[in-house]
C-alpha cells in the first residue's frame, strides 16, 4: 500500500508546477521532480539535489526529422526542460527544408521573437485588423511576432533554413491552424458556413488534418 | 497654430491608453478623454468632469444587422466604454440568426466565460492537443472559452439566439480565422502548403475573405 | 490507514489550487479535482478525465429564495464551477424582489461590470475621494464598478430584478458591509467612537448582524 | 498662447503616471515632473536632473493634529513621494492618542503590513467569512492586514501610540467605512434596509459623517 | 509506514508554497502548515485551525549579535512569517553598530523602502547607469532603493543606527556582492580578468568570503 | 514657438513608453515614435504608418569591437528595437574574444536564457544562498540564468564564442558588479570594511572602474 500512495504523489508532483503563473517568481528558482523516487515528494527539488545539469539543456543542437510540410519543430519549454520552471522564459527550434512552410499559428500565452540561425524566409503575422505584415528575412535578422497573433514562416531560399524563438512564458502554447480548426472535430456544418466551402471540402480537409489513430 | 497643437495632442491621449498593462490599477479609475476640448489634454479627465454616466453603458440593448454567416457581434470594450480603462474587464453581445454561425476565432488577451440569453448553441473550444470541448448550451447556461484558445457557435435552435461574454481584459482582441488567414494576404504557396488545397482552392477562399475595397 | 491518507490528500487537494494567482495561466486549463476517489490525489484532473462538462455550468438558471432584504445572490466563482480555475474570471448573478437591496459590499480581488437582465436597479458606487456615482439602470444596461470599491444596487421598479455581473478574478471574495462591521465582533468601544453611535445603538445593530448560531 | 500650452501639458504629465500598473518597472525609475518648468512636459524627468533628493523623503518625522477620533494619519505614496512612481511600495504613518481610534477601512489595491514604533493597540481584521483576526498588538510587533480585506485599530495604552504600514502599492487607496456608506450620499431607504434602521437614525449617520462643506 | 507517509507530506508542504507569484492572491490568505502534525497535508491550515496569532511576528523587537562589518539584519519574509504568504509583501530590521556596514546588495525580487527608527545613514544606491544616489539619512527619513539596484548603509552616526526595510514580495532574496562573488566559488582566472586584480589578490578575497566548513 | 512645443512633445514621447510595464499588452503592439516629425506627438505611431520593417532588427548580424575583457555586448531591447515595445521580450548578442570574460553582472528585471551560436564557454550563476552552478556549454547549449541574480562566461576555447541571450522583459536593465560597486563612487570607507581591503586596495580598484570623462 505504500506503494499506492508514493505513486499517487508523484502523479501529483507533475500536475503540480503547471498551476503557477508566469510573473514575479517566489523564490530563485524550482525545479520538479521528474522522476519516481522516493524524494519525488515535493514539488520542487531538495536544494541539495540540484545541480548546473538542471539548468543547462542540450536538446536543439540538431533537428528532427521534417514532417511533410518541410519543418521540424522542437520546443524547450519546462516540461522539456524542467529548469525553466516558475522563470517566465522558453524557447524553440525550428528547421526547414527547401520549400518548407510554418503553417499559420500562434502562441496563446507569449510573445515571439525569432532570430534566424540560417537561410531565407517569408515570415510575418497578421493583426487584429488583419493586416499582414510580411517580408523575407535572412540569418541574422530578428523578427517578433506580437502575443497571440497568427503567425507563419516559409523557406524561400535554396537551401535548409533554421529559425530560434524566444517566449516570455515558460509554456507558451501552441495552436496550429489548419489542424485546430479541421482536425479537431468541429462540426461540418460550422465549418461550411464559417469559410463558404461545400461540404466535400470541408470533408477533404477534415480528413487531411485529422489524426489518424486517436 | 493653437489648434494644430490641440489636435495633435487629443490624438495622442487617444493612443495613450493602451499602454499600460490590465492588471492593478494604479488609482480608482481613469476616464480617457474622448473629445476635443481644451481640456482633453491629459490622459484621464479631472475628477470634476466625471459623472456616473461615464460607467454605464446602453449600446448593447439590441443587436446589429446580421453579417452574411447570421451573426451580429457587438464588443463593449474600452474603447467604445471608455469607462472600462484601467479596470481589467470588457464584455461582448452577440447574436445568432437561425442557422446562424460564430466562426472560429479566439481573442489574444482574455479568456471569455459566455452567458447564454436566449436560445440553443452548439458551442465549444479546441485546447493545444487539438482536444475539441463542444456541446449544445441553453438558454441561462455558463460556459468558459480559456484565453487565447479557438473557439466557435453555432445557432442550432429555431429562433434567435444571444450570448454575452465577459473577458479578464479591457481589450481582449479578436482573430477571426477565416479571414485573418484567408483574408489577410499570406502567401498563396504558403496557404496551399499549409493546408492541403490547390492554387485554384486558396484562390476561392482569398477571393471570399478579402475586403473588397481596402 | 490507506483510507486516512486517501482523505486527507483530498483535502489537500482543495486548498492547493487556491494558491495560483490570477494572471497568466501556465497551461491551456486545470480541472481541479473535487470528488473522493483514488484518482483525486491529482490537483488538475488528467486531460483523459476532462470533458466539455467541466466547462459548463448549468447553476444560475433561476435564483435561489430571497434574505430578509430581498435578495438571491449566487456566486459563480472557481469554487463552484472548477472549470474556471487558473482562467482568471467569475459571474454571479443577483436576483432582486421588490424593493430589494444590495447593501453596501465590495470584492477585494476584483473589478465588477454588471448588465442588468431585467428590471430597473438604483446602482452606484463610492470612490476612495468619497464621491458617490450613482444612477437608475434598467434592462440591457451595462455598469462598472472599478476594482474594491463600495457599491450597491436597490431595485426600484415594479417587478422583480436580475443583473449578471463579471468579475476578472476566478475567486473575487465579497465582502458586506453591515455584516463584516457590525457582525464580526469587532469590540463596542472601537465602533461607539468610529461611527458616533451609543453603546445602545451600536448594541442593536450588532445583534442585527451577529449570525445567530456560529 | 505659449503659456496656456505649457500649463495643460503640466495637468497632463500630473494626471499620467497614474496609468501604468504596479508590477514589473521598465526601466530602474521614473520621477514624475512636479513643477511647472518647461522641462516639465516629459513624465519622467530627464535622468540629469533626478538627485538622491528625489528618493527621500522626509515627511512623517512627527503627526498631524488630530482628528475627532484621535488619529493622525499620514500617507507615503507616489502622490506625496513621486519617487516610488513605478516601484510598487508605499507607506503611512499612523499616530492615535489615547483612546484614539482607526476606523474599520480597507486598502483597494494593497496588503498593508504594520509596525508598531510605539504604543499599544488593539487592531484587527475581518475575512470574507465575516471572522474577525484581532489582538492587543505593542512596540515591535508586526501585523499583517490581506489585500482589501476591512481592518481597524483603537489606541489602549495609556499613552501615544504609532504605527508604521507598509503597502504592496504605490498608491494602495483607502475606504473609511463610516464616511464612504454614511457620507457619501448612498440613499437613505437604501442604507435603511441595508443597516435595519430607522430613517432617522440614517439621518443622524449622514449628518456626522457627510462633510460640511462640499 | 503511516508515519513515513506523513514526513514526506510535510516536506511537501513547505516546499510548496513558493511556487505562486506575488501578484493578485486567489483568496483572503493561506497559512501554510509549518508543523509535522497529521493536519499538515494540505497546504493552506484550515481556516477553523487559523487564529489572529498567525497574522502576528513578534521577532524583531530587538536586534541579532553583530558580524564582523558591524551588521545585525533580521529578515520577516513568508519563510519565517507564514503570515505573508500570498500576500505580497514582507519586512526586515537592520542594525548598525558604530561604523556599522551593509555591504552592497540588491534583491532579485523587489524593491526596497527603508525607514530610519534611529541614527544616521550613510545610504544609497546605483542605477544601470552606475549612477551613484547617495546621502545621510536620519531617524524619520524614508528612502526608497528601486527593485533589483545594489545598495548599501554605513552607519555615521556615533551611536547605534536601526532601519526597518520593507518590500513588495513575500520573499525578495538577498544577493550581498562580497560573498557572491568571491565566496561563492567563480573561477579564479574569471575574477581576475573581471577585476583587473592579480591571482594573489583575487585569493586574499576568496579566503575572506568563501564559508569556511561548508 | 510652435517648433519649441514639438519639440518637446517628442521628448516627451520618448520618455513615456518605459512606464508601462511588461506583462499583458492592452492592443496588438505599440511602436513608439523615435523621429521628430510632426506625427510623432502620439505615443504609438498611426497604425497606417507602421510597416513590416517596425518589426524586425538587423543590428546583430555581427559583433562589435572587443573592450579590453574581450566582450563585445549588444543589446536588442525596446529602446534600440522599438517594435518590441509592450511586447514583454528582448534579446542581446554578446562575441567572446579568446579569453574573453563577460564579467559577473545581472538583470534586475528579467530572466535569461541562454543559447550558445559557437564555441565554449565556462558559464554560471550564483543563488541567494552562494552556491554556484557553473560548467562549460558549447555550441547548441541551452542554459537559464533565473531572474536578477549574479552570473557570468568566460570563453574558453580556442577560438571566438558567441551566445544569443533571451529575456522576458523589454528593457531587462544590466548592472554589471565591478563598475557598479568599484566605479560609481560608493564611499571608500564603506567599501574597505564590506571587501575587508585597504585603502590603497580600493583606490586602485576604483581608479580601474570609475569612467574617465563623466
Amino acid at each position: 500500500m505504500a506503494f499506492m500512495v508514493i505513486f499517487l504523489l508523484v502523479s501529483f508532483l507533475h500536475a503540480h508546477v503547471i498551476l503557477a503563473s508566469d510573473p514575479d517568481p517566489l523564490r530563485d528558482f524550482c525545479i520538479p521532480h521528474t522522476d519516481g523516487h522516493a524524494s519525488a515528494y515535493i514539488p520542487c527539488k531538495n536544494s541539495s539535489d540540484i545541480t548546473v545539469e538542471d539548468f543547462v539543456f542540450s536538446g536543439i543542437k540538431s533537428p528532427e526529422t521534417f514532417d511533410k510540410s518541410g519543418l521540424s519543430s522542437i520546443p524547450v519549454n519546462a516540461n522539456v526542460f524542467p529548469g525553466l520552471n516558475t522563470l517566465g522564459v522558453s524557447l524553440a527550434r525550428a528547421d526547414f527544408d527547401v520549400d518548407g512552410v510554418n503553417a499559420p499559428h500562434y502562441h496563446p500565452r507569449a510573445t515571439e521573437v525569432a532570430y534566424v540561425l540560417e537561410g531565407k524566409l517569408y515570415s510575418g503575422f497578421v493583426d487584429t485588423q488583419n493586416r499582414i505584415f510580411a517580408k523575407v528575412i535572412e540569418k541574422g535578422d530578428v523578427m517578433v511576432f506580437p502575443r497571440g497573433l497568427v503567425h507563419f514562416q516559409m523557406n524561400v531560399g535554396d537551401k535548409r533554413a533554421t529559425i530560434l524563438g524566444s517566449f516570455d512564458s515558460q509554456n507558451p502554447g501552441l495552436q496550429r491552424i489548419p489542424v485546430a480548426v479541421f482536425g479537431s472535430g468541429i462540426k461540418e456544418g460550422l465549418l461550411e458556413k464559417a469559410f463558404g466551402l461545400s461540404t466535400k471540402e470541408i470533408s477533404k480537409l477534415r480528413k487531411e488534418f485529422t489524426p489518424k489513430e486517436e
